[in-house]
């Protein structure tokens, strides 16, 4: 079973190390400290372990290290910043298993992004050597590319010529839609083995600028204390009254059939492959004043609440292949659940209160990104208000229980007209109305709860079967839906579930994941003469030249 | 060898026929008139040979009929209006045959909406029965659609629940974003083998009026003369003043390594997996008087040279999968090229030349879609100007001789600055300098040629070898491509032509192809227990549960 949660002291393959404003992400993979057997990563390639640890230190900036304005990711290692996803693991991994890996890559990289835009934070790429693959597409997450000149480091996107695959993790997409190189520039790189090195990289546009080896410390000091000072306004307010909170382990019990965090349940039926996920809503009042949150730090709901199911999710994705459905579930009351989204709504300047909703929309993204049938099941008891009411708008399919006798109701709040965005740029509701945007507007001015009739007259629910007729529904629902093809479904919801505007992280997603699954799944990669089966070997690939 | 030329007096699948201002396509097919062995078209089900007959009559409509404002496509068997793709053609398909036939019904639809957008002709999907699948699928590319409600009659997406594949010629992407159907409902209709009649149906969205059996065909007659009143200004106004031109067959002659029309020609390199394609400039002075034009038909340089280059494009992609790549060559005067485009830019208006101007977009477009790479050689007697120029600016590099002695030059014209658009909206200049937008418009308004230090200097060519390199440049980068992964090459292409915005079409193409090309090489779908290879027999398909 693969875990994602790890924190500084258990790392072995990053190093943080904070100096006033500026954080430094030092890569220094140690090839035997794998996540499975096969492989090792040497040239600081990586796995999916590296990664996670990635992730971690990404969220303990944000959270941890508010003062940060600039983050310097470099390399330990002599003369290579990062070879990129290591080759033999790809080549040893199930196609399920890269797809979740590519997949969980990628969030890394808009994590960044997303503290970049949002936050204000700067990110450096100081390339202390050669870049290539997964390496590059690192970089070019960060807002400034900077490469060592010493006459051999180059940056490259190998995986076309030496693989027969793509680069997995939006590499292609940045270079053309965020770099924005020329087409036919980022066609010859695309080719190229070897990559490009000082001069031509930087006219180019792959990288921003370049500095001897005797000067790139020093070089890549002054740049990382001049972007501390052109980060964005929001991380230096943050920056100069606030002080971090400290995340602190999730506490997980499990059990076969079972994985219980404190806010959220998973409930696993694996011989009719779902899945129940439960989010509870905080027990009693909280805190409403920024200071105090604070105090309460990773205790405080939203936060906990939403990491837990972060990490039900991946749990879910990489542990549990074969559960195609999960029915989101809530309980509580919903007033304790806008109650929150007041206080966050209310306190939305302060910097501990941004992180949290930006991180409940990251969540919640990777919820859309998620793989898997996802039914909101909104019964008595329940509580899919405001944040929670996103869980139902994400869903594929909701079921609203029509009872008289039993009222059940949803509903929304500030939060939902804007801070806990899709991919594409969409406000949930209004995806959900796409063909009726006064709707959504209408809904959100209402500002109030909806029972079911009110609830189906509006739209705002795909069903509301009756008292009789419930369990029935429910259960042949989730029966049909999980006798349906696993990858027809993985394309169909991918396709339904982001109309309208595209982003270039739903590119990202949408179409360069697509054709990075169609290449992984073919012969000339990954048959027994394949280039991905192939490499390092002294045979070389056979390819079928058909083009399709 | 397949042939996509066809002609009304040929058809076997489709009657076309015109009365006033209304055009009638009613699907009869037959079910023994296949393109292959193996399988049968029964229930107006179709293969590539009936969608020809399709493509060929929407474009004499837009061409040899512009009095016509409505277009009417129904159905001439009881009870069924169209079954979609005939499962057991794509049963025995090859992969790389498949992705070709949905690209090209793709194309179909997309041309279907490219006359109601352009030239203000209404579409109307007069559903006499069931329509399921690519059936459903053709009547959404239309404006308007009606089910006959006689109890029985539905319209149905059963791809995933029936065969584990997607509806693969846009209908979830026009589903949810051209007739923005609620994802949610969007997903229950889409996992409901049987579809949905009448009421619900309408309700939904997914249809836009039914009508009982016995006033079905006065409802729809009805129906299309209100359309043609509604049609747009500009089909109202050639409609009133012009006949149209026959469209004659194009001459073709071929060897086995060439394949020569009047204006365009193939050279087949197959050992090397390379092809030449040159199209030649007009000779002489052509009229620049709409009325001459029109009196030269189909014999007038634009419309011939872009029939052919599309006949020579369809050609590569079906009857030559081993090509991989394509180098792009002109010959003739440069000035020719741009006496023609500012004929057409000064008569946009005239019916004619607007559908000239929009079939020549969609040549080009078709170029963009094809998984071949193309590289542009810009040598002496070459005219890479105005509507050429497009070809090498939609080539993923071009190659421009630098030798003083002989002077190469490259120009643009009017066309070049909106007329011939991408499917993403922009121009092909706009595109190749997505970085610098101010370029572009600087360029477009010197309105002159660039010979090669000139098209270096402002970024306009990939490369610019000198005459001593040129041969050797040439060779290797031949060499270089055409040793590449296949798959990995029609990937890495299809992200870095569409840099920039994502329009429904880009999504099609782009992210709904990309997902189907992937289901479609699953074992779920085509292995031995597929639900495609299943499909009709009496055992059910197994599936691989692991979702990816």
């Amino acid at each position: 079973m693969i875990s994602f949660q790890t924190s500084p002291d258990r790392y072995r393959h990053w190093k943080l190390s904070i100096e006033g404003n500026v954080a430094k992400l030092s890569m220094d993979v140690q090839e035997d400290v794998t996540l499975a057997d096969g492989y090792k990563l040497k040239l600081n390639s990586y796995d999916l372990g590296v990664d996670i640890e990635l992730a971690d230190a990404i969220q303990r900036i944000r959270f941890e290290y508010p003062q940060v304005r600039a983050v310097v990711i470099t390399s330990l290692k002599p003369r290579i910043f990062c070879a990129g996803a290591n080759i033999y693991m790809l080549g040893t991994s199930s196609h399920a298993f890269k797809v979740n890996f590519c997949k969980f890559t990628n969030e890394t990289r808009c994590t960044i992004e997303d503290d970049s835009r949002h936050s204000g934070r700067r990110y450096i790429a100081a390339l202390n050597g050669t870049a290539s693959g997964g390496g590059y597409e690192l970089a070019i997450a960060c807002n400034e590319i900077y490469l060592v000149d010493d006459g051999n480091s180059a940056v490259s996107l190998p995986e076309v010529p030496l693989l027969g695959v793509l680069p997995g993790t939006g590499g292609l997409t940045r270079l053309v839609d965020k770099r924005k190189v020329r087409r036919d520039r980022a066609d010859v790189f695309s080719t190229l083995a070897e990559g490009l090195k000082g001069k031509r990289a930087k006219e180019w546009g792959l990288i921003d600028d370049t500095f001897p080896t005797s000067k790139f410390q020093e070089a890549i000091d002054g740049v990382a204390q001049a972007a501390s000072l052109r980060a964005g306004e929001r991380v230096q307010a943050g920056s100069l009254h606030y002080s971090g909170i400290e995340l602190h382990p999730l506490v997980v019990e499990s059990t076969d059939s079972t994985r219980d965090y404190k806010y959220v349940s998973l409930r696993f039926h694996r011989e009719k492959r779902y899945a129940d996920l439960t989010i509870r809503a905080p027990e009693n009042e909280l805190p409403t004043d920024p200071d105090e949150i604070q105090k309460l730090g990773d205790r405080y709901w939203p936060l906990r609440a939403f990491r837990e199911l972060d990490d039900a999710l991946l749990h879910l994705r990489v542990n549990e292949p074969e559960i195609g459905l999960v029915c989101i579930r809530t309980e509580g009351k919903i007033d304790e659940v806008l109650a929150v989204d007041k206080a966050l709504s209310a306190n939305r300047d302060h910097w501990l209160i941004r992180e949290i909703i930006l991180q409940m929309a990251r969540v919640l993204r990777r919820l859309d990104l998620t793989s898997k049938s996802f039914f909101a099941i909104v019964e008595p008891g329940s509580c899919f208000a405001g944040n929670l009411l996103e869980l139902m708008l994400a869903s594929d399919r909701s079921y609203m229980l029509n009872n008289p006798e039993e009222s059940v109701e949803i509903g929304f709040s500030g939060l939902n007209a804007g801070a806990l965005l899709m991919a594409n740029g969409l406000t949930r509701i209004q995806s959900h109305f796409l063909g009726q945007p006064e709707k959504a507007d209408l809904i959100l001015e209402m500002d109030r709860s909806f029972d079911t009739e009110d609830a189906q007259d509006y739209g705002l629910v795909t069903f509301a079967p009756d008292d009789l007729d419930w369990e029935d529904e429910i259960r042949l629902a989730i029966e049909e839906r999980t006798s349906l093809s696993p990858d027809a479904l993985t394309g169909m919801e991918a396709s339904l579930r982001f109309a309208g505007p595209e982003t270039m992280d739903t590119k990202i997603y949408g179409r360069l994941t697509a054709w990075q699954n169609w290449i992984f799944q073919r012969p000339n990669a990954v048959g027994p003469q394949g280039a991905l089966t192939n490499y390092g070997k002294p045979s070389k690939a056979q390819f079928d030249y058909k083009r399709t």
